[in-house]
């Protein structure tokens, strides 16, 4: 019997919608209830996740994918047990559902309040990892929002797994069963369809590399929000602390290259450069990275090995111990570059000039804008917000990162005594 | 010569983008010094404006458009005068962009600054009236966005003559003249290509018929907020005081039946039906209202000419003096109704039971849900916001009246003395 995808992701989304009404009505303690049954449903059924898990791996090996990929796919009871600590430290998150945002009286004698509520139902489009489909659900089911969970094709034993862990975790909860939903399909067609469905899905988030995510944002006619890449830039002005430049320099290349906000380009004001770039590439170079240099840049770094960067090099995101360097006349021209060749994810200036910072601070077009720190730290627990479901680089509902209160909308509650017009 | 079109579009929008970010740095009194001059631009300019439309009027008459559809079309001197009035009541009203909406210090010393800050680029996709090219351009400018106007093909002529005043007005300011770009062709190669550009152009508000916004939301890949149709109910409960909701229900249709936030269905709890429904309709049926009826509503109006309602009446925006009116057995009917056929607009519940009431503001799922008082509120001077640049029936970014703040984003400014990690 042949299956008809769309209309299993029709009934699909039509469920979710319908748990959402629900959901969105759901107390406090009946959702963080919910979220305790989940955590104790990863921990007993560790067997069953890890050979389900196995399955994958089998195949992922089978099919000849490289250390990384296998890495990524794979459950152990170390990750289970970030997994159950996740949906744990969830509970202990303020609900950020029901929040009066903003509170008017009229003249008319209406009464307005802003409150805050789930946005209905997300799906969530990401890759290889499974433990998205936890983190995923759990912050969904926190904020209110039902969702809809469509992981990477390499990972269907696991997610699968995982996801009948939650349903089965939610039965006799008063959460309905039908608040998180996997696609039970890699199928493209399944992908293609649940992006129509905007009748039933009210936001897309996807999560994963380039591709994907300019895909689903160019076939989707339900909003996305989207985490492009990170091309973060550190701009050194005349006016640095040199020691603090390097330190931050370093460690934000250094420290961990594959990650979004780790920087891609190292900006320097030609006042200083003579004496900051050789002591500063010394670093950089002794911990592996290498370096892409404009003409300046070169000239002053005659000592090491170095090639020439181009502007493909100054906007792309190496995710890797290579570093791109600019050598620049003044703030403006640096800020022009930034604003250029930045993703608008994080970027960063080292001065010790006030009014230079803050023209920086004013005029890079940025989710995040640093003075005198690394880039490193845009990040939802760095901020502060409990919780991150990803860093937005889009600038409508949410920009930067993401926690509970971004998974949220508002509605208008107006309460008057027989206002007409 | 033939025109590149895509090209055409492409140097628009890049320019757009490069005069946003230095709108986005400018000052209130030089962005209201500019709204100042656009304001007198058209008051200098009558004559060639009045002339420049009239080429669209006698082009719509000679294609035999009708009478509703040329006189949304047509310019006179207190259509300007309102023009002028609107760009003069945005000088008044705050400036969003700079204000610091929330504040922390973290445990490692950075200080975090979430920061309105202008949204970039805007383009606005809409339909005949020519008047929609100074209201956008007034309050993307005022907000700190460069907007691109693509208005209706019927306006080219009128909407070129306005985009050319306000040029000329923006020339000698200190607002790049590129902050206001008119689409010069309406041809659809260009509007295609235009959305395409999320490079350059970070939302578009399309404002218009339905056809125009699902037309808009499937073919752009840069983020949409829209306005679909206004389809609301009135739901008059059992604890009502019925007086209250006869006068609410015949306003709020009959008032202006043409607008997004009157009332399409009349929903009424079988209890107080047999009392409440006769005069009701005697009223409504007075001020010219035709009444589609479910099975209990007709055997109540036996009196009354109407008509059986459908499902899809229940969905549709009449913006005529057309009502649909559903007898229900309870309060879990009326919410589950509203929530299947309301589009998410404004709904409203008249009861004394302010349990009841509760209820109704919290299930029901649309942007302002109202107890005791007429749906017509749903409007951004209402609401106090000033200004409005449409409802919005989308849950990202912005749900309900949009004013100037929800046309604007933020930044993440982050101040430290060092720390990297």
């Amino acid at each position: 019997m042949s299956v008809d995808i769309p209309s299993l992701i029709e009934d699909l989304a039509k469920k979710a919608k319908r748990a959402s009404l629900e959901l969105a009505a759901s107390s406090t303690s009946d959702k963080n209830g919910a979220l305790q049954s989940m955590a104790r449903g990863l921990e007993s059924n560790r067997k069953f996740l890890l050979e389900e898990n196995q399955k994958d791996i089998d195949a992922a090996e089978e099919n000849g994918l490289n250390e990384a990929m296998v890495d990524r796919l794979r459950l152990t009871h170390e990750r289970i047990d970030g997994m159950v600590q996740g949906l744990r430290q969830l509970i202990g998150l303020p609900d950020p559902v029901g929040k009066v945002i903003e509170e008017k009286n009229r003249p008319n004698g209406l009464n307005i309040r802003k409150v805050r509520t789930p946005i209905g139902v997300i799906g969530i489009i990401y890759e290889s990892r499974p433990n998205v489909t936890i983190d995923c659900a759990g912050l969904c089911l926190k904020s209110g929002n039902a969702s809809i969970l469509r992981g990477g094709k390499e990972a269907l034993h696991s997610n699968q797994a995982l996801a009948s862990v939650i349903k089965q975790s939610l039965t006799g909860s008063p959460i309905p069963q039908d608040s998180v939903q996997l696609v039970p399909t890699v199928d493209r067609e399944a992908l293609n369809h649940l992006l129509t469905l905007d009748r039933y899905v009210h936001c897309i988030i996807p999560r994963g590399g380039e591709g994907l995510i300019r895909f689903v944002a160019e076939n989707s006619s339900i909003p996305v929000i989207k985490h492009y890449k990170g091309v973060c830039n550190l701009f050194v002005d005349a006016e640095a602390n040199l020691d603090m430049a390097r330190q931050i320099a370093v460690s934000s290349k250094c420290g961990r290259p594959g990650v979004c906000n780790a920087i891609e380009n190292l900006i320097v004001d030609e006042k200083i450069a003579p004496e900051f770039l050789p002591p500063c590439a010394r670093e950089l170079v002794d911990k592996g990275c290498e370096l892409l240099v404009d003409e300046k840049a070169g000239s002053l770094l005659g000592d090491f090995s170095t090639k020439p960067a181009t502007d493909e090099h100054y906007e792309e995101e190496f995710l890797d111990l290579r570093l791109s360097i600019k050598v620049v006349d003044s703030l403006d021209d640096a800020i022009l570059f930034v604003n250029r060749f930045g993703s608008g994810h994080s970027e960063s200036i080292i001065t010790e000039d006030k009014e230079r910072a803050e023209r920086f601070l004013r005029e890079v077009d940025a989710s995040s804008v640093y003075w005198n720190a690394s880039t490193r730290f845009t990040d939802g627990f760095e901020f502060g917000l409990g919780a991150e479901i990803g860093i937005s680089t889009d600038r409508l509902h949410a920009r930067g990162p993401m926690g509970l209160e971004e998974l949220c909308t508002y509605k208008y509650l107006v309460t008057g005594n027989g206002q007409w017009k």
